[in-house]
C-alpha cells in the first residue's frame, strides 16, 4: 500500500468483527512500530497485546465507566450543543462518533485484540505516540482497523492491575488500541483544512497556501 | 513509496543541506499531517512553518542552550558511561546520536524549514503526535529528512515568544521538527527486537514469537 493512501484512510475504526487477527499478521504489525524514533532512542516503551476473554470482558467494564465519566464531563457542553442544535454540521459529525464510540462501550470485550502501549520517563508523549501510530498504519495496511484511546487513563490504576503493570517502577498506560478487521469502509476523514490551522513564521500569519481539498487521491 | 518502506526507514536525520524544501512540498506534507486521528476528532492542533532566517537564527541559539542543558542533566548518566567505556556498543551508539546532535546545534540555522506543532487539553500528546509522525512520514515520501525534538520546552516561554503563541489560551508548543534534504542514506534503524519489548495478556509474558531480524525489507 502506498505511503499516502495509509495516511490519508487510518480513520478511527471502532466497528470491527471479532474474527482473530493471524499471529503473523501481530508481528508485522509490532515490528513496524518498534522502527519509530523515541527521545535519545532510549525506546522506553513496551507493548502488550490482550486476547485473553476474561481480561477484554474486565478491560470493558472499565472503558464503559470511563467513557460515562467523558460524556459527563469533557464532552458534556459538546453533548449538550448536539442536544440543543441536532442539525448543524458539528452536531452530526459529533453524533456520529458518539455513535461508534456507543458501539465500543457495548463491544468492547469482542475486540479480538488490544494493544497496550506503555512509557516511562516520556512526558510530553512525544516517544511513544509516533511508534503507536506506526502500528496503527502497519495495521491499515494488513487491513487491520484500529482506533486509538486514551480514556483508559482515568481509570489508570485498575488498568495497571488487570495487566499487571509495574507502576512503582515509573510505567505506565500511554494508550489502548482495540483492533480488528472493520465492517466499515475505509475513507478519507473530514478535517479544518491546512490553511486554517497552519500559520508561517508567527501565530495568525497566513501558511502561504491554500488546499481547500485533500491532496489525495 | 510503500507504507512498509516509509515505517522502516523513516529515521532521524539531522544532517541536512539548507537547500529549501519546494512549497507544494511542504503543502502534501502538512496536508497528510492533518488526516491523523485527534481524540474526539477536536483537532486541537496548530501547525507552524518557519523559514525566516531571523527567527531560525533566534531559535537555534534557544535550541544550543537547551541541547547543553539536556547533556548536563537527562543524559549526564549516559554521557558519562560513553566516557567510561568508549568502545561498548551502548556508548557507541550513544556517540552516534551526539555526533549528530551536535552537527543540528552548530547548525540549527541552516535548517531550510522548520515545522512546529501545538496543542492544547491534550495530556498525553496522543492527540498531536500521531500528526506530528505523519508528516515525518509524509516527508519520507518526498526524499525530505526530518527529526523530532521536545527540547525546545525547556526554553518554552522563549520560544512561544519568538513564535508569538498565545499561551494564555492554552496553545503550547509540543515539538520542533526540523526538515531538509538529507546529506546520508537512509536506511532502517537498530531496534531492540519486538519480543524484548512486548508481552501478550500480562507484563512479563511472552508476547508469542520471536523476530530476530527485522520484516522488512
Amino acid at each position: 500500500m502506498d505511503i499516502r493512501e495509509a495516511l490519508y484512510t487510518t480513520r478511527a475504526m471502532r466497528r470491527v468483527k471479532p474474527d482473530p487477527i493471524p499471529e503473523e499478521v501481530q508481528a508485522r504489525i509490532l515490528d513496524a512500530a518498534i522502527r519509530a524514533p523515541s527521545g535519545g532512542n532510549t525506546q522506553s516503551w513496551r507493548f502488550m497485546l490482550v486476547d485473553d476473554p476474561d481480561e477484554r470482558t474486565a478491560l470493558g467494564a472499565l472503558y464503559s465507566e470511563c467513557i460515562d465519566t467523558l460524556w459527563g464531563t469533557f464532552y458534556k457542553d459538546r453533548l449538550d450543543a448536539v442536544a440543543a442544535d441536532p442539525d448543524s454540521e458539528d452536531s452530526m459529525q459529533m453524533q456520529r462518533i458518539k455513535n461508534s464510540v456507543d458501539w465500543a462501550q457495548k463491544n468492547f470485550a469482542t475486540y479480538p485484540l488490544l494493544l497496550f502501549a506503555f512509557d516511562r520517563n516520556d512526558a510530553s508523549g512525544g516517544s511513544i505516540f509516533p511508534a503507536v501510530w506506526s502500528a496503527m498504519l502497519a495495521a491499515r495496511a494488513e487491513g487491520v482497523g484500529s482506533s486509538l484511546t486514551s480514556v483508559l487513563a482515568l481509570k489508570e490504576t485498575e488498568v495497571h492491575t488487570v495487566l499487571g503493570v509495574p507502576a512503582d517502577k515509573g510505567w505506565h498506560m500511554a494508550c489502548c488500541v482495540p483492533m480488528g478487521y472493520p465492517t466499515g469502509r475505509w475513507g478519507v476523514a473530514k478535517r479544518r483544512p491546512v490553511h486554517e490551522v497552519s500559520y508561517r513564521n508567527k501565530w495568525g500569519q497566513p501558511v502561504g497556501f491554500e488546499i481547500p481539498e485533500p491532496l489525495w487521491p
